[in-house]
């Protein structure tokens, strides 16, 4: 189901009963760009912790434009799965001209990617949910329940001096209007009296001006009429902004006439809400929260919906636990044995082929009549929700494989099963081959990497000059830091310890360490 | 006429010929954002100088989506001129995978407003034009030629070490194929062999495999068959990268091979080229640019087209006038004496309205069939075309009412006349109220500042603690830095002298110094 600014307040309740009712929930993100500059490009010898901090800070510049959301509810009396696909477009239309005015970065392999998939832009940017940070909502709401508090104090907040009480607010100083705006200011004056005499229209509407001329116009009106009048700017459909007049009898109306005010930016604040909001139903529900590679997502759902990401590894680990109590990663479980000895491919278009047959056990599927009825072809690859779709049936198929080779075999296999427990709350780590995955419950399982040695060496060398270094040790295997500086890996990792011994001598064209010394010096680098 | 990646190569011409025959060109364009953050707001105190700061480095990492060219011939004999409004879609899409992946920054109000406007984000992502800065163009140029040179030495240049012979090529090192490629390295060599015995098929495409996968095969099919197979990558209809294998029987073969592939390079980067060739006719035309408030979008012109911009204000300038010889900017002329006398606003739609009756002349225009027929009626503002089809309008009718104030009046005022000079290579400046214009061509008129002071204070104060500080010298205008400093300017210049031997006290809740010595003393403060 298609979800945009248009329809997101009435169909907010039906997402809300199918992650309710869910047994487990899949998501998907599709974004701006994916690295800020290619030095945040990702490496194979990264550990888990360096890669949160490249995502961290190449990444979250980027914009998340939709996210797919699909509801999966276990029917015991059909056996049969039923799926409910929402495809959520957001975009962070500042909700008042008093609201953040996020700025976001675009990657141009990024959008034409998205563009040659038939993503509809035009959907995201006029259409889309608008959003704040659950850390930008207290604040905006602490800053409004202040300035209500102040207006309860003095009746024109706007013009007190803190050390000063409602009295000097009208009187206090002389207004400044310079010489070139007089005429104007008067002109504005004469037609609010003349409004004020007649009893006619509530409402009088003073021709759209600048900010500076409006400053001068609040200050002029309030001090000659006082109580007598109630002033708000607004915007007409040329998005210019004037002030509106309203004629205001007793102290009671002026009071009721602010209250409506305050009402009315409280619920703006409410909607400006928007998206986060499924957020939240998603994160309080605790329901397991399935995704395919989703670190990525994981990290741009936390930090544009909950709070920046901490600098800190360790709080990261404690954000996205206390916010999604129960992830799990369907890349993750189709590189651990036994079913990665099954699949060729763990792109998700390859693994829904490869899990749609034995021995995989693919869930039968109903979607509801007011649901879009995917078919399994590819067509839509690439909609968030269909992924997220796709990635609940792989995650079944999988799960019921596996439930199949235990004794006694499990029919099926919901997400409290205990073959599923391994696999909970770790992430994939994308083309990193000696450390199966990031443990947001626990710390990182960190492998001996003895066998991996740091080379500094001329910009002309290539490949093969590496090769011929480390040909007493075998086949090795080359990391590219920049083009004067590598990793070399060992294949025979018991030939590690004559490495250093053997290489470290006089040879000023390079120069060689051990990962670990080097890893251990990098601290010491950074802050030079 | 609208212009896409679709058909902007067909219509290329057309410009052309239409930008030598115009007598001059209006622009307008369209971009991503205004401010990367709040700290670049504009100052009503601010210099050319600081002006030209806050842009490049506030606005230049924002994207231009659309450029309009208006180009506008007069025709002598039945006295009209002839409009030819274009109507660009630009957009950086990386013609291969070599070239620069662009980062931008968009800017949410400034997207909301595009959106609320109707602009067609689809056809910029879609079928945008490519381009790239002539800088990329003349670095990208090297590179290829330096490739091109390399391969003419050696016939498989990845391989080379430079100190090594074209010997070493195939021979050098053993190819280091990991364990767990060995068996599909081993098949593609296979049906390399098979392709190579079968006399069928001119080509062989190998199935889709990653960077890593791919360097593997490059190794090893280059070293078992050397020279009788060519190999280059392709991309799949599913974006997926794949080999290709020709059969080579010649060495002549191989070389036109080679030949035909770097041909195919030169077109691809003649062809990223894209926009910029429109900038660059307009430049080599030297004829008239005229813009409207165009100091943005001169600065995205640059940027995006030509090249990054300079940090030193003087090569700006330089820049500016050496890519563009002669531009005027219609906020200007309807900013100075006697045009601004006579136009309440000059807000491009309002200017329009204002200039289009007595005592304007507004043009008589044509517009050619094939070109949109646009109304003067709103409807179309701020697609980029328009709004410099209106620019070239109300540059006309202020022209041709200053030449009507000629003794004797000059009935027709083309881009030559001597009362255009006046307002040649000046840029409007926004905001500032005592600096009229940017100067292209000269140094800035800087105005005395002598009765601008800066003070700082404590965070509660508002206006009104400030025209108190002030009231022994009249009327202020106050211009917020942030909120614990001001400038304050007095109205009445002439009591100058006396504020800060004044206002100079042991008063130890404010700081007060003259512009000038802020000024002066902000080099320090930066380099602190
Ligand atoms: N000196 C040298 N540097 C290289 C060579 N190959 C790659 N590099 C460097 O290593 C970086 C990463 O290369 P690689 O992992 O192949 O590519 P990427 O995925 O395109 O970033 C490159 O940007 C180069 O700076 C080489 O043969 N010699
Ligand atoms: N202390 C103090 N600071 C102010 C006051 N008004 C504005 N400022 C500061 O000056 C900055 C610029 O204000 P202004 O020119 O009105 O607004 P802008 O166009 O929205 O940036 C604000 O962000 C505040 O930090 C005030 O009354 N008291």
């Amino acid at each position: 189901m298609e979800v945009t600014r248009k329809n997101f307040s009435s169909v907010l309740p039906e997402v809300e009963k199918a992650i309710n009712e869910a047994d487990f929930l899949c998501v998907d993100t599709e974004f701006s760009g994916l690295h800020a500059s290619s030095s945040f490009h990702i490496s194979s010898l990264d550990t888990p912790e360096e890669r949160y901090h490249k995502l961290r800070k190449g990444s979250s510049d980027f914009l998340v434009f939709q996210v797919g959301l699909c509801t999966f509810c276990y029917n015991e009396e059909d056996k049969k799965y039923e799926a409910k696909p929402f495809n959520f477009y957001v975009f962070p239309k500042p909700y008042s001209r008093a609201a953040p005015d996020c700025r976001f970065l675009c990657q141009s392999s990024s959008i034409d990617f998205l563009a040659s998939q038939g993503f509809d832009f035009n959907k995201v940017f006029k259409e889309g949910i608008p959003f704040i940070t659950s850390t930008q909502e207290s604040e905006l709401r602490d800053l409004m329940e202040e300035r209500h508090k102040q207006y309860k104090q003095f009746s024109s907040p706007a013009f007190v001096t803190p050390d000063s009480g409602a009295e000097a607010v009208t009187t206090k100083g002389p207004i400044n209007v310079p010489e070139e705006h007089k005429d104007f200011i008067e002109g504005i004056c004469k037609s609010v009296e003349e409004f004020l005499e007649k009893d006619g229209e509530e409402n009088l509407s003073l021709p759209p001006c600048n900010g500076f001329v409006r400053k001068l116009i609040y200050q002029t009106v309030r001090q000659r009429f006082q109580s007598g009048v109630h002033l708000g700017a607004k915007t007409d459909e040329k998005k210019q902004r004037y002030i509106q007049v309203t004629r205001i009898k007793t102290e009671d109306e002026m009071k009721m006439k602010e209250q409506e005010k305050q009402s009315a930016e409280l619920a703006e604040l409410e909607e400006a809400v928007g998206f986060t909001k499924v957020i939240r139903l998603i994160s309080q529900s605790g329901k397991l929260m399935v995704g395919h590679n989703m670190f990525m997502d994981l990290v741009h759902l936390l930090n544009r919906f909950c709070s920046q990401l901490p600098e800190n590894y360790q709080e990261f680990k404690a954000m996205a636990k206390c916010v999604f109590p129960k992830i799990l990663d369907t890349k993750l479980m189709a590189n651990t044995a036994p079913c990665k000895d099954l699949l060729p491919s763990s792109v998700l278009g390859d693994l829904l082929n490869h899990t749609s047959c034995t021995p995989f056990k693919p869930p039968e599927i109903v979607i509801p009549e007011n649901f879009p009825q995917y078919k399994l072809d590819d067509s839509n690859l690439h909609e968030a929700a269909y992924d997220a779709y796709i990635t609940g049936i792989c995650f079944t198929a999988m799960s019921n494989f596996l439930g199949g080779l235990q004794n006694p075999p499990l029919p099926n296999v919901l997400p409290d099963a205990t073959i599923i427990k391994p696999f909970t709350n770790k992430l994939f780590l994308m083309r990193i081959s000696d450390i199966p995955y990031l443990d947001l419950a626990g710390d990182d399982v960190l492998p001996s990497r003895d066998h991996v040695f740091h080379v500094t060496f001329p910009k002309e060398w290539k490949a093969p000059d590496l090769y011929q270094l480390f040909s007493p040790f075998g086949n090795v295997y080359i990391t590219w830091l920049d083009d004067v500086s590598a990793f070399v890996s060992l294949y025979k990792k018991d030939q590690s310890a004559t490495v250093m011994s053997t290489l470290c001598k006089r040879d000023t064209r390079y120069k060689i360490m051990t990962y670990e010394l080097f890893k251990n010096g990098l601290p010491d680098k950074e802050s030079r």
